[in-house]
């Protein structure tokens, strides 16, 4: 097979190891006879599984004692609807950081069934191209809760510091870059995320929970919907999508063997940096709209003197073997997206190719 | 590698080709230089795999052009609150037929939110020992819908003739028999079931939606959890469950090339054939709890004389490579689980197996 580097922005790029661990054992999980995706969710050959997964993000993200990894099913998107169904009280407010699609939809379903107040903006002359700062935020010390956004994949903004809500539980959607480098989890209420950007397949989403606050889930809502229902049964209170949790497993011990989340941090580092170095050193060809401190070092996002040559970029790019390149339909432009699992030498590939591409055309 | 004869209630056995298929292809997916689980979900190597499912279950299940196929995360168990939440208006009550467990959790999720009211029953002495029949039904014609369960994998009970609900819309949960024969969609409102029993992995649910209703969804729910999002979106409003899907249609096309559901229920009622004739014929030694007019073709459950003896047949079937036959925890005793994948020789070999178990030790 010719494999493609893919750039897509989730579901994403493997690790190709990865893959093929999956492949080898995909008709006989284990020598028992059967595949993974047939076994029980209540048997041992799962419980495996589900146990090291727990166990290789606990190792990986230095996850204290206080909090504990819940699987779910639904996205982040089921998630935005979930933290204020959980999380707020009849009467309280929760606080949004906006940081463009993802939080602001993320707000909308919190206002639906509450209050939700916006404790801060990315958003300049109408448009997201930064995160805000720590001093710039309104945050309120009564909310339920203070929401943001870690990475924008559609804006190519992210978070380099986080924001402190102080007693306030901090709550984040991580889905696009969660374990990008280490963090300090003691600091967070609630961290999920989708997995299929730095972690696996689409149809798990993964949550870092703090566990004293599964005493918020109102006993109004469905069952199936409280976190307290999820955190009691270890997320198998139903049938958990094993095939799904067993790829995020795979994932976590590419991680683990690579050095963990400081090599990541490294790796990431690199990747992006050569793409907004190259972004940097042809000013008169590519442009980057983010504010420079807020630049994702998950999805460089950049544009070219004209969409026609965007376009051909694209074209181009597809030719020699780089696919998921064009930016969100709701932006345009180019979008590299470089979650853990893409190899800095096929960025650099791609960074080769552009630069060409610019002289050509520039 | 020495595939095991797996019985158990979900996830569940799949074909072997099915498997083959998939795995031949999960490097590099139809040439695309990719993995199926790594394309993006708005894609058109993806989009290809979610129409053909969606068509095949059209064709399959003869679905009227009134109703809709949908694919929604979080199991039969999201559904027993999504369906009060979207179908019943304020004030209004809906109707539950209690045949056990799984109808007992979603009438427990509808009373959380709002009224229902038991419509029949299929306890006998304390235990679900059969499904009730018409006559017995006590039907509210003011109801917002009428919700029962097709067949009980705790139980072993199935119905073998649907209830009749009039101009309430009938709901069914049909997780553990979906497409396992020909029916008829255009009675139902909304049929859904989770895809590890008869259809696929864990990990996606699939509904089969009449149109009309999505209009009930009201504004005062989150976004995601509507129906109607769900509707207009295709299934795509969020990033959709991509690997679940196509293993589902992967099982689809192999449903079409055996003959489709009546080639099901034909190979469905041989192999059920087969395990209750062993029972009646050896009263003795095997019995099954379950009313015959109620017996599921799905689960077969029995008992034995004593609860050594049952252990001692599930042991010995392992030792010969048929696993996954223990009960439920809840109920005890031997379960086969015979769903479409299913091959009759295999359970042919079973009940070779238990007869001259019973020989021995009867």
């Amino acid at each position: 097979m010719t494999r493609v580097i893919n750039f897509s922005a989730g579901p994403a790029t493997l690790p190709l190891p990865v893959l093929e661990y999956a492949h080898n054992e995909f008709l006989d999980h284990e020598g028992t006879g059967m595949s993974l995706i047939e076994h029980s969710h209540r048997g041992a050959a799962y419980a495996k599984v589900h146990e090291e997964a727990k166990s290789l993000f606990r190792e990986l993200m230095n996850v204290p004692d206080t909090h504990d990894i819940l699987f779910m099913q639904g996205g982040a998107t089921a998630q935005f609807a979930l933290v204020p169904m959980n999380l707020r009280g009849a009467g309280q407010s929760a606080d949004y950081i906006n940081t463009g699609v993802w939080s602001d939809k993320a707000m909308a379903e919190a206002l639906i069934l509450g209050a939700a107040r916006e404790a801060g903006t990315g958003k300049v002359d109408g448009k997201y191209t930064r995160v805000p700062k720590q001093a710039e935020l309104e945050l309120d010390p009564g909310a339920a809760y203070a929401h943001f956004t870690s990475n924008n994949t559609i804006m190519g903004t992210q978070f380099h510091e986080y924001p402190d809500s102080g007693d306030v539980p901090l709550v984040a959607d991580m889905s696009s870059d969660i374990l990008w480098r280490p963090i300090d989890v003691s600091k967070f209420g609630l961290i999920y995320a989708g997995a299929q950007k730095n972690l696996g397949p689409a149809g798990v989403t993964v949550l870092i929970f703090r566990k004293d606050l599964a005493e918020r889930s109102p006993s109004t809502i469905p069952k199936i919907f409280r976190y307290k229902t999820i955190l009691d049964g270890d997320s198998l209170q139903n049938t958990i999508p094993t095939f799904a949790v067993y790829m995020v497993r795979n994932v976590l011990r590419w991680v683990r063997d690579q050095g963990g989340a400081p090599a990541m941090e490294k790796r990431n580092r690199e990747k992006a940096g050569s793409i907004y170095g190259m972004i940097d050193e042809n000013p008169g060809f590519f442009h980057c709209p983010v504010e420079v401190e807020s630049r994702s070092m998950m999805n460089p996002v950049f544009r070219l003197p004209t969409e026609d040559l965007e376009k051909k970029l694209i074209a181009e790019a597809a030719e020699a073997g780089m696919v998921g390149i064009k930016g969100h339909r709701s932006v345009g432009g180019i979008r590299t997206s470089i979650y853990n699992a893409m190899e800095p030498s096929d960025v650099q590939k791609f960074v080769d190719f552009a630069k060409a591409f610019a002289q050509k055309n520039g």
